[in-house]
């Protein structure tokens, strides 16, 4: 989270104007470390585009190698089909950090980390790419599991439609630490702090039609509990 | 997530062409138990809409009230401004519940739980329904932290823009379960099953500025860890 010394958030290419943060200025970040470990840590993202004038948001995975973040799905997805085509899109991430407790209604909060690429998505047909990216996917899900399991066929690779999004247009916003609260409610007697929250795993679940005595895996993707 | 008995679910209102489960039509639901009771567990929703031809996915809070859903935000919000003249907008929720390893790279998946809504949103301007709404929020956010914290001033209602979503045009889309993997994979010898993920609240960390002897609140809303 660079910033310059006026405590203004270092720009880089990533930053337009259609990506700068007008809202709460402060919490925009515009560099690509910032970016990319937002991008990282997220599970899921949520991918934004048009159709018939109607914006449609769908939850899928996501993975980043280098300087593109990609998604994947059936070949046979409409949004991957429509995405394709080279309409804009607009890929979104958010990690909730926890609840923000205020003394006022007003200064109630949430701590968070966004990161919001816009851009076109290109689909992937180069061999060797499409499987770079959908080994990123398993990384993503439990790094190594490529090695242990059945790759993918030549029948599954057509079925799987992977596209490509550039990271040139990309902000992130961030707010973290205490309420804010107006200098009067401080005298109020009223708990105030944060509730930390994240995503976190729990027992593995076997499949009950498993029956190898192996090992369930161990994945550090998520932590397993907050203090 | 009611079915008809030829398992196909049960449809209603909120199922038009534009909201039903194309991809994988079992893991469709439309029925307003599911949709509204996946809306209630999820902290933050991600708001699709279109400026210039370019979609853009914001993370934000959401409040279900009755067959509503609502967000807020400060009445000089750029994103609550562009909604407010009518424009159509995307609603999406999404619960990440775990992460599904299957034999094959290909069987590989995520379980979850998410809501599509689509609509036009209304601004929220009669006083009565606007503190309804806030307090939905403030609930979500802690339950029966309205009473114990400073209420909104006349100044800061007027800084707060409501908006309202009909649940008319919403549907549900549910992965559950172990993987599903092809029939000659399962003699793989390699563990398979579900890591399971669920957003948790850790302890809570008071506010520096804190000076009075007061317990942190008990919060209910998301669980406290995973088993």
């Amino acid at each position: 989270m660079a910033s310059s010394s006026d405590g203004t958030p270092a720009k880089t290419a990533g930053s337009t104007p259609r990506t700068r943060v007008r809202r709460l200025p402060p919490r925009g970040h515009y560099d690509h470390a910032t970016v990319e470990a937002i991008l990282d840590e997220a599970l899921v993202s949520h991918l934004g585009f048009v159709a018939d004038g109607q914006p449609y948001v769908i939850p899928t995975l996501h993975a980043r190698l280098g300087a593109h973040v990609y998604v994947h799905g059936s070949a046979a997805s409409r949004t991957l089909k429509q995405l394709a085509t080279g309409i804009p899109a607009c890929l979104t991430v958010t990690l909730i950090d926890g609840i923000v407790l205020a003394r006022s209604i007003f200064n109630h909060s949430v701590n968070y980390r966004s990161v919001v690429v816009l851009g076109v998505a290109v689909e992937i047909t180069d061999p060797e790419e499409k499987l770079a990216a959908l080994t990123a996917f398993s990384d993503r899900i439990l790094p190594g599991r490529w090695d242990e399991v059945r790759p993918p066929t030549r029948q599954e690779l057509k079925a799987t439609s992977i596209l490509r999004l550039p990271l040139d247009e990309a902000s992130a916003k961030v707010r973290s630490g205490p309420p804010g609260d107006d200098e009067a409610d401080y005298a109020l007697p009223v708990w105030a702090g944060i509730l930390p929250t994240a995503l976190v795993q729990g027992t593995p679940v076997p499949d009950p039609k498993l029956t190898f005595d192996v090992p369930a895996p161990v994945w550090d993707g998520l932590p397993r509990s907050l203090p």
